[in-house]
């Protein structure tokens, strides 16, 4: 079994390491616009080859679309049209526009959308480790646009890397990310733009750092070469999050600002609700 | 020594276990309005003996006060006016308030005010234990005002703990405990609030709390009786700060809204500065 995978970063360079590791595919080819992403993937080892998208995308049986969201519909389109039996599965973050964009695609039900819930705030092939995948959860939308056999194939690869498969639809998928997901990035980007605004010193914010901050300021060191993309491709759903996130800032605002005791432990006691979830 | 300990919480009862197990005090008397938490500490071996404050103060070296932050004023007034050459020392997130209101206490070189940076979200004697502090921050206000014994006799203890003591003005410790720690909370109750508002089916916040929601929503398992006070008491640093933090996030929703990528991307690795000052 031949592996491409298009995009050599935390999320794709993590996935061949750990697949070809574990004997799912006997070789990885790497694609890449980037050249110095190219030479530490074939350095460390994550893919055996680089070709061109056109070679790679023949010479394989499945393909990982791994690449920023502003780009994945167009490349998988690209490599739709070179397909013949070959699967191919993209990992973003956002599904219903990059589903759309290949509806009526004749080699439709060769891909696989699914998103693979983990990450770091690191990134590029240097970030890829193995392990990253164990014990978390896997989406796939709109399995029944896909062949049987494509799903059952883009499953098992999942489950090699330790994850539990989950369905969805991917209109709904996209409205969860932005609740659960994207929203809680901005929230940590903003957090670290106003401490950092206020805090000339940067010696405060280390010794203050442990008391909270450094939980919710970790996203805050993710890149603009993913994110930036999945704002403005997610825009709808991220603009509603957004403006309910901040009028419920502005319920905290005036309840302080009215020493309105009540109101601050009834806020608080609903927030407390997560516990019954996450625990 | 003996140490009395009011208020035998998260972190009123770690220091308590800590110092007695490090021999620094070989009795701990404990004072608490909460007969369950009177009761926990004592199954615990936290304390060794409950008595009111009048008696503890007479019959104890040290008394910590850790109790929320709208009654340390009073109660540590109450404390004052009862010691003789005891030490006293709170551990409170406002420092300014507490010591303003105990400037012209005749006994105010007694006391000590002290933040010892490290919790957790959980809290009440049964959350107490050995290792908390370890490697962490404890920021000592206004030392000029207490005596240099005192100082120092609270310096070791922390010292004891695991910690590094540094000095700060009361007042800069409030705004920068507002702009690194207070609104790191806030923002993570926010978070809580609208995720739990939208998802009413509790497993989608599961299946994706790996995204990045699990550590930016921590916070918000933290209780009403610590932080509604804390809220309140730090007011206008408080107000400042989530006006800044509203006014960043509002920057990104109009980037977002005009598909504005090269603000986005600006925003982002702005953002992104915090890795230098973290890492």
């Amino acid at each position: 079994m031949i592996l491409t995978v298009i995009g050599i970063g935390l999320i794709g360079g993590s996935i061949a390491k750990e697949l070809k590791q574990k004997k799912f595919c006997n070789k990885v080819i790497g694609v890449d616009s980037n050249i110095n992403h190219q030479k530490i993937a074939l350095n460390n080892k994550i893919v055996d080859e680089i070709y061109s998208l056109k070679q790679a995308v023949q010479m394989s049986d499945i393909i990982l679309i791994s690449i920023p969201v502003d780009n994945t519909s167009k490349v998988l389109k690209e490599v739709l049209d070179l397909v013949d039996k070959q699967i191919v599965f993209d990992v973003g973050s956002i599904k219903e526009k990059v589903i759309q964009h290949v509806n009526a695609h004749q080699k439709r039900k060769n891909f696989v959308a699914t998103h693979p819930i983990a990450g770091t705030e690191f990134s590029g092939p240097e970030a890829a480790h193995i392990g990253l995948f164990k014990g978390k959860i896997n989406i796939i939308c709109n399995k029944e646009e896909s062949s049987k056999e494509a799903v059952e194939k883009i499953s098992e690869l999942y489950h090699i890397l330790g994850m539990e498969n989950i369905y969805m639809n991917a209109q709904d998928h996209d409205i969860h990310s932005a609740y659960v997901s994207h929203i809680s990035h901005i929230s940590s980007f903003c957090l670290a733009l106003s401490v950092m605004d206020k805090e000339k010193d940067e010696k405060n914010i280390l010794n203050m750092a442990g008391s909270g901050f450094e939980s919710t300021v970790r996203l805050a060191k993710s890149n603009k070469e993913m994110w930036t993309p999945i704002f403005t491709e997610n825009k709808s759903n991220i603009l509603a999050v957004l403006n309910d996130y901040i009028e419920k800032l502005n319920s905290f605002k005036s309840a302080i600002k009215e020493d309105d005791y009540e109101k601050l432990n009834d806020l608080i006691l609903q927030a407390n609700g997560i516990k019954k979830i996450l625990n």
